[in-house]
């Protein structure tokens, strides 16, 4: 059976898993990156931006540099967060800032996600969304699935795919809808020193006593606190 | 001018201050004992536990030992947190579960806080309620003063006495009215690996980076993590 995660997903202090007034300047909304520090600059982040090009156009990251990035604690969590991952579960957020239905899918100018030609995936990428579209295959083995019919046929085509590896999941409100129906099985939760103030809060309503999940380990890192959680 | 602070104060991971259901046996709510383990393994709290039979008493501690407690980093923000204080402020919940007007006032029967004859205050306490009370003294110099005109009344009140020393603010709804009104210049929480699922949202509805407050600390005690917050 595939183990079904949420890894080095970043927690701001007051629980918000992203900012608010999400666009093409903010992918995780108004002050949403600063609740990455930890992650931009590891050596697993850096790698990444050596392959897409959208990273090192991004205003916000203009000031990382160009250093080969960190190992320690923080590389070793973000690391094996792609590791043994078979397939990935996204939410529309997560995938860009366009909502609606899909413009200009024809002449091939439609949005085609955040990452550039070779996003960081190398895995077949389930897009929850309301609004159905043609499978698009991108370079390095990333190919994102568009489901309209819900989070559980979602799920049982990850499976599928992940053929025995693990299923990882992103994005606040599809994290939420795994949680809710208890299908998540395990989280890796990066806490990190930031008051976001508002946004997505991630556990919200969310009785997660209640649903079996409990902290088993606490590593404090570099630049954020490494919680996993696991249910029972 | 008097800094006003919250210290040592026990959040769990999904942000509670205190769990649901507050009563005799669970004077933190249900399940909000667990936030506190971190506390209650340090030197500062073992030392406490010999003045005050109540928590000798309670089943909640029965499994906590008479050992002569944990010295470390845990400790050592325990005991910074009862540093140069020159009051409290606090709710009628963090007070005692008894709701409605004082009953037994006449008799001594009344409710006069968890801590018995010797609560580890040593200090006047000003306890925030809607229902007028005699202040009441204690053993130790802890005088518990009742304050119905309001926080900011118990505020000014507290400064006085505080005599240009601290003064340390206990209880989410306490909490939460001082953040709002900016009136909290600094936040000690411990972020403890506990999931209550239910129970009082601390910083839920505040919008914390508005108000001005910044995470300017993390550091990795034994049993929790503490955050260090300051109002610019």
């Amino acid at each position: 059976m595939s183990k079904v995660k949420v890894a080095a997903f970043s927690v701001s202090l007051d629980g918000f898993g992203a900012g608010p007034r999400q666009d093409l300047q903010n992918p995780i909304g108004v002050r949403g990156l600063e609740m990455h520090d930890w992650f931009f600059q590891t050596e697993v982040f850096k790698r990444m931006t050596g392959q897409s090009s959208w990273i090192r156009e991004m205003e916000a990251f203009k000031t990382i540099g160009q250093s080969s990035g960190a190992r320690g604690i923080d590389n070793d969590f973000a690391a094996a967060s792609f590791e043994n991952v078979g397939a990935y579960i996204i939410g529309r957020n997560m995938f860009g800032p366009v909502r609606g239905s899909w413009k200009d899918e024809a002449s091939g100018e439609s949005w085609k996600g955040w990452w550039g030609a070779n996003p960081p995936f190398h895995n077949p990428v389930f897009v929850l969304t309301h609004y159905g579209r043609a499978s698009l295959e991108m370079e390095g083995s990333t190919t994102f699935h568009f489901i309209t019919d819900g989070p559980d046929s979602a799920l049982s085509k990850a499976k599928a795919a992940a053929n025995g590896k693990e299923i990882r999941i992103g994005g606040v409100s599809v994290i939420r809808q795994y949680l809710i129906s208890g299908q998540i099985d395990e989280l890796h939760l990066a806490v990190t020193p930031v008051l976001l103030g508002e946004g997505e809060a991630l556990f919200h309503g969310i009785n997660l006593h209640q649903l079996g999940y409990k902290p088993v380990k606490v590593v404090a890192g570099e630049k954020a606190t490494h919680v996993i959680i696991k249910k029972s």
